[in-house]
């Protein structure tokens, strides 16, 4: 990989301005996405096409006696019924089959048990209510403390929790017991002079994105399949078919269709392989789009948690010690972000000895899925509120106190490697030259609170090739779908590296069959590994071009070189083709030029993303509603490839935290029913509810890209819950141990209800 | 670019043998295509789409006065309406633009002038009749040798004669003339103690593909536009969308569709602008499908021409000297295939002195485009019954005259360059030694031709990509459309070089964003040319993968090699991955391998395909019916990559030529009206008239190619009306100087009327 630039590399004399990155043009596709002329999940339709629709476990625990589909199969305009038995024996894991269509047990409620495809979705819903399942009804486990209990009702009889010291040997909800020291954590706690311990609950949280999941199957006279889904990776979907279909991937072509919204949970494939079944067995293509409801049951929330934090610091403002125990519900099967919620929780600071205890337990709700930054803000949330607690108790200004304490180059993080560059100290330093941070509140029952976040990002794998058009502009195919934007990023860092302009640069969206191995759109990698994987291609281009005018030339190749958009030769100062004046060329002096660029970033040494944010809240004593007022998000961005785009990135993060922060969340009866399986009843925030939000953009360069970029979009919801709870505290002297901050618990933590 | 070997080169100890090369798989999507569940062009079908439909001239000459579309603007249900004077102001060249819709001046029947977007083709068809075109009509000329004459009409007043002497001074309908000298055609006049001399015209023949063209286009919020086509190339179609609408190729995307025929008619672009200006023009996807009669009346014939052959030979069978004049009609406009005529005439034979004189020359008729080895049929006709005259005269057997004087390696053609190792012994010796030869014609009225053809074939550019999937299967992304089965032919090419089975490829066809330019599939290029960069696409893959060995293996890349479907290190015998090990570690060592391949195939030597057909026709003496009794193609394809699909190529190529030799053309009337504009009077062949066809493969590789891969896809249309012309001969004793040979013709020749 031709393009990280070591930071101890000499700088090059004079180097070209970045003409591209930094500005802000309009997003690609954008108008047609909004007015909804764009293509999604949905939207996909084919001569014969049959709809599917997918029964759905009633009990959040029960054993499948039996199912008789012969009355929904024998209904007419009914093309097909499938259930477990449908799948390819031995296919697949055993979870991810199940939570396709349950097997013997159903785990959760509406869990997929069985599907039928038909001539209307109409009809295929009334063919459901045909199906009889007869049940063994189990008790459930619905909270992760109680699932943790010896005596808990039992999801996976076979599970046993996997830690350290191997495999246990008695079953358990206990998936796993992950673990992370650093330093001697009591001989820490014991120089310490202040301590603060709590404990923290957050409820399942769904990511909200509107588009529901939607997958489309049209098999082929081959035994190949096409699946159009809405989803951040279409190689993952593919892999996910090959697995449970028994499939060749040659035979499987996902085309990722445009995409709602994602936020992690369009990572997780639902429904692809159930069109792909009913599409099969009924000898025409199938679509299955699921309603609001089954998004809500049955998809994606992220993990409820509990968590303790305990943490030590000297009357000189160091903190010496810390520990967390993090328990979070990985819903029916094994999986939650445990991992990284546990890698992030101390992750700012640059604590001597501390200790991480996680743990991944099953519970009977649906199986849980990423959601931005997934883990890390129930974790910040905690350990925000002990880090505040400790600077009142020692005296000392909370963000001073961040500053004397936050990681910086070279600290070894608790879960491991010592920091790259990393703005840690910047960000802090930012937001203290903030006007907010000392503007008067203005009011009564008004609170400032701050709480600083990160997000390690990812990098993963990705593809692209650059295709050089006769006219001098180019073609630019991602691997990568296009969300929150990243098409558009990753363009103008091709165009950036090419010397173009952004228009210049043509770019699309690549099915699987059509380019090489790329991860989902997720982790914050997208326009830093994509990125970095269009650069690859661009430098392939440019290479192969100048070998083309070296042998226009008939001078060696290595004399020849690219800068400020020209071909020039170090032999003849009077040689000079721009870009253009090549690729018109191209065809007469040996052909075309196509670049390719396959990228692992994850080789890379790369940093991830610090942020601090500074909330104003009021609060209402006698409801307990909670208005933010005023909300400032500073951030490390290491470069802003798009500014507009990334400001968008941190007030979408914000206002999700909001939400997730005050109302947000998945609540559950005791017998496992999802009580607001509705957007009106899970309320997500609207205009109304958030305030303008301020970004502060912070760039300290990450020295592995070459132009600086990090990953930017997770970071933003990390420390939302922390600030707002800080916020609060300063209004009512509670901390708020809890999320969401319904106006219930708000009063009920002041002692008035 | 690794792949060329040169033959001089020592051979490998113990190649691989061939796995895939050579076998006979089903072909990519043919049971899509021939169940019609493919997507073809006339199938693309968007939200709100209007249908258009194009006004054409009905005059063959005439000098549009005025266009008036204001009654059909106003018609209910009409939402555009679009003359020349929608095209951008000087966008494209001139020919290329008035073609697309006519300037000043209709030059041909079915000339198109003004395009109506409306709800339904019927609307559409109803407002074309309210646009009044005020016409001043001027007389046609309609035939190649009146339009040569220095009083014919002139169809361009600007045109003047281009030829080695220059530009000249007057206006002409000949637009150039070619002239190719090899040592003294007069000087070996002199020597022959036999010359014959014939002239001959042919008749315009169509195409005849099944599919009719059909273009949809729809613009997008910033300015770019998607067109679906049916097309043999969808870059050529991007470059002519682009001239004509002075639009930035970055803003064209053009998704080839399936293709219903083509041979060398779907090269051109006709309703694809029209498409595109609708849509613009209404503000919504816009969609032309041409009927029958506008593909017969206003596409793609091949050139009507008037040939005359001069050739002499001395006792001893050498033939000394040679001359031709070949006259083609270009149509409307300059750019008939006079050249490659001029190219192939003599190129079966070695011949010391030569004269090829080509005329292009306009006439009023629609512009001719290619058709399968596009020139050389008329050519070949008159020139082998030239031969087989001579060899009558001098006695000889007509295959051994041939022999005697066939071209070979090192022979310089008439029209340039030696040839390279080129078939053309081979193929007359395979022949001689095939039983048809010699075999009893079995009854009166019967006669038995051969005739000797060549076609150069092009390698053109071309691009490829092929990804490595983890499960170690690849996907293939062909520039090239799927014609004649090309596709299978390419993946199996992949296949050989990756050491796979050939169901391990996945391979679709890309649109213009998403690959490199890549020319038209035609000119028997593609199973070559994109063959070609599909090698190179795996030799990228394999080299890359040989670095990912040698990483794991911790040895010098230089020292692992990959051959039968195995990585191995000369270092260590013990370590081996086979290459589905290596693919499901790539994703750990580094990440995705994807290959490119970018070529330019002219760059080689290659060389082109001879065939020798040897025809038995049957001749009713009373209704001059001609019936084909037995027919044998042998031909040298170099290395019949797909066997089966050769043979059909060869089969269908002689099944156009004997619809081409017996009753196919285009037939006008004096005032230019095209009398059969349908394919019930435009007879095409059917499987009643056409016997079964013996294909003879010889593989006489060509060094070029790794695989000795020749284009074998044109040759078999060559040949045929030569053959049966020769046929005819032994029973009527009369030279055919007509095609058609037509019932009337034969009798007429035979003076029986």
């Amino acid at each position: 990989m031709p393009m990280p630039r070591d930071e101890h590399q000499p700088v090059p004399e004079e180097p070209a301005p970045l003409r591209v990155i930094g500005t802000r043009p309009p997003l690609y596709g954008a108008v047609d996405k909004v007015t909804g002329r764009a293509v999604f999940g949905a939207d996909i339709s084919l001569p014969g096409l049959l709809h599917g629709k997918v029964l759905r476990s009633p009990h959040a625990h029960a054993r499948i006696v039996s199912i008789d589909t012969s009355r929904a199969e024998s209904y007419p305009g009914v093309h097909a019924v499938v259930t477990a038995r449908d799948l390819p024996e031995g296919a697949g894991e055993r979870f991810e089959r199940d939570n396709t269509l349950a097997g013997d047990k159903v785990l959760y409620v509406g869990h997929p048990i069985a599907a039928v495809a038909a001539e209307s979705p109409h009809i295929a819903e009334e063919a459901l209510a045909l199906i009889d399942v007869q049940y063994e009804v189990l008790p459930p486990v619905l909270d992760v403390r109680r699932a943790m209990e010896a005596d808990a009702p039992l999801l996976h009889e076979a599970l046993r929790t996997w830690s350290l010291a191997g495999q246990a040997a008695s079953p358990s909800n206990v998936a796993e017991h992950l673990q992370h020291v650093k330093g001697d954590p009591e001989r820490g706690f014991a120089e310490a002079d202040v301590i603060v311990e709590r404990s923290f609950t957050t409820t399942m949280v769904h990511q909200g994105y509107i588009e529901p999941h939607a997958s489309t199957a049209l098999w082929h006279p081959d035994g190949s399949v096409t699946v159009w889904t809405c989803t951040q990776g279409a190689f993952p979907v593919r892999e996910h078919l090959s697995s449970l279909l028994h499939l060749s991937m040659a035979r499987i072509r996902v085309v990722p269709t445009e995409i709602g919204g994602g936020f992690g949970g369009k990572a997780s494939s639902y429904v692809d392989v159930v069109a792909a079944l009913l599409a099969r067995k009924a000898g025409r293509p199938a679509k299955v789009v699921m309603g609001r409801d089954e998004v809500l049951k049955a998809t994606g929330p992220t993990p409820g948690t509990f968590i303790r934090v305990r943490m030590g610091a000297r009357r000189d403002g160091r903190i010496v010690a810390a520990e967390a125990e993090l328990c979070y519900e990985a819903g029916a099967y094994p999986g939650s972000s445990v991992g990284s919620g546990a890698d992030t929780i101390f992750a700012c600071y640059d604590i001597p000895n501390a200790r991480v205890d996680g743990y991944d337990v099953v519970v009977n709700k649906p199986r849980t899925s990423s959601y931005r930054a997934p883990g890390a803000t129930p974790a910040v949330f905690a350990v925000e509120q002990v880090v505040d607690e400790l600077a009142e108790r020692l005296g000392i200004d909370p963000l001073e106190f961040r500053l004397l304490n936050c990681a910086r180059e070279g600290t070894r993080r608790v879960s491991g490697q010592p920091y790259p560059r990393v703005g840690f100290a910047e960000v802090l330093e930012a937001a203290r030259a903030h006007p907010h941070y000392r503007a008067p509140l203005g009011g009564p029952n008004r609170g400032r609170g701050i709480a600083f976040g990160y997000w390690g990002n990812w990098a993963g794998q990705s593809c692209c090739t650059i295709s050089v058009n006769a006219d001098g502009t180019v073609s630019l195919l991602s691997g990568s779908v296009d969300v929150s934007g990243a098409l558009t990023g990753i363009a103008m860092q091709a165009a950036e590296e090419l010397g173009l302009e952004l228009e210049q640069v043509q770019v699309r969206v690549a099915d699987t069959a059509s380019i090489g191995y790329t991860d989902v759109s997720a982790g914050s990698r997208t326009t830093f590994g994509t990125g970095l994987a269009a650069i690859e291609a661009a430098c392939d281009v440019i290479a192969q071009m100048c070998a083309r005018a070296a042998r226009l030339w008939g001078v060696p190749v290595e004399t020849v070189s690219y800068d400020r958009a020209a071909f020039t030769t170090s032999l003849d100062p009077t040689k000079r083709l721009s870009f253009r004046e090549l690729a018109a060329q191209l065809s007469a002096t040996g052909g075309p030029v196509m670049g390719r660029g396959n990228v692992d970033g994850d080789v890379l040494r790369r940093g991830g993303a610090p942020g601090l944010h500074i909330a104003d809240v009021e609060l209402d004593p006698e409801t307990g509603k909670v208005t933010v007022l005023r909300y400032t998000a500073v951030q490390d961005v290491g470069r802003a490839v798009h500014p507009g785009n990334v400001e968008g990135q941190i007030k979408g993060g914000v206002a999700q935290g909001i939400g997730w922060a005050l109302y947000e969340g998945c609540f559950y009866g005791e017998d496992g029913q999802l009580l607001n399986p509705t957007l009106l009843d899970n309320k997500l925030p609207t205009a109304m509810d958030i305030p303008e939000v301020e970004p502060v953009i912070v760039e300290v360069p990450d020295p592995v890209h070459p132009y600086g970029v990090r990953g930017a979009g997770e970071t933003p919801i990390v420390p939302v819950a922390g600030a707002i709870a800080n916020a609060l505290y300063r209004i009512t002297e509670r901390r708020m141990e809890r999320l969401p901050m319904t106006p219930a618990y708000i009063l009920e933590r002041m002692g008035v209800i």
